[in-house]
């Protein structure tokens, strides 16, 4: 299938998730803050691992770096669905009410998350390590300005 | 970027995690196990979600059988990375050692899985709901089979 209708179909299930009946997808809220939560937990090892070549740990490896970024790229899409209305507790969560006060901020902060992760993949697909750099500071820093507004210390 | 360009970078992926220093991508046993775990969770979400639609639990939607069964698929290339030599123990786990003793075994549930979310992707892309059963079965019969075999009761 075409990149392009791939992506839709993400924007689609994002849409899905993000505008009606988020929550309702999941049996109950310790299962939406658990899904959240282990998606998230992807995305750090995955975006570690991009890490530890950007900054030398381990030896530049296109493949790995492609590979990586594509996983990133498509879990990015994923969190957000789970966070619908009555997901704020049920579980043990660091979600800040935040998050469902400030939903323009939040939504902003998913959208740079997905462009930035796409910018990466783009970026790893050069072979270029230079490139890579460049792009992943994004990235790390879409993940921190996200978590110093909308999670708990 | 073409499909089988993707599906060869996540085959890039998952033979790097399976074929060599999988357990050295974490930086603790304890990562390798929720690693798995979270991918486990996520593809039983997904799964569910066809699964109401397959079962009747929920009005077929053909855009909601093709973006969860994408996420499926992709999914289903991530979590043998996560069983490398020492990842038996370190945290709370269910994985059996026959996952190390019974390797081609094993090995030939994730190839069976790989294979049969490819198999419900198309099944789901064809719009169809008969076909979208007839390739839901299979998938739910390799967690399962891989479950009576690999992962304690």
């Amino acid at each position: 299938m075409h990149k392009l209708a791939r992506l839709g179909m993400f924007a689609i299930a994002a849409t899905l998730g993000a505008a009606s009946a988020a929550h309702a997808q999941f049996a109950k809220p310790e299962d939406a803050i658990r899904y959240r939560q282990s998606v998230m937990f992807l995305q750090a090892q995955h975006l570690g691992r991009i890490g530890a070549m950007v900054k030398g740990a381990r030896p530049y490896d296109k493949d790995v770096a492609v590979a990586n970024a594509q996983v990133l790229e498509q879990l990015a899409r994923l969190p957000w669905q789970a966070f619908g209305a009555g997901t704020d507790q049920g579980g043990q969560t660091r979600a800040l009410p935040a998050i469902w006060k400030d939903t323009a901020k939040f939504e902003g902060e998913q959208k740079k998350l997905m462009d930035n992760t796409s910018a990466l993949l783009k970026a790893a697909q050069t072979g270029d390590l230079g490139a890579l750099k460049q792009a992943f500071g994004p990235v790390a820093q879409t993940c921190k300005s996200c978590h110093d507004d909308f999670r708990k210390d």
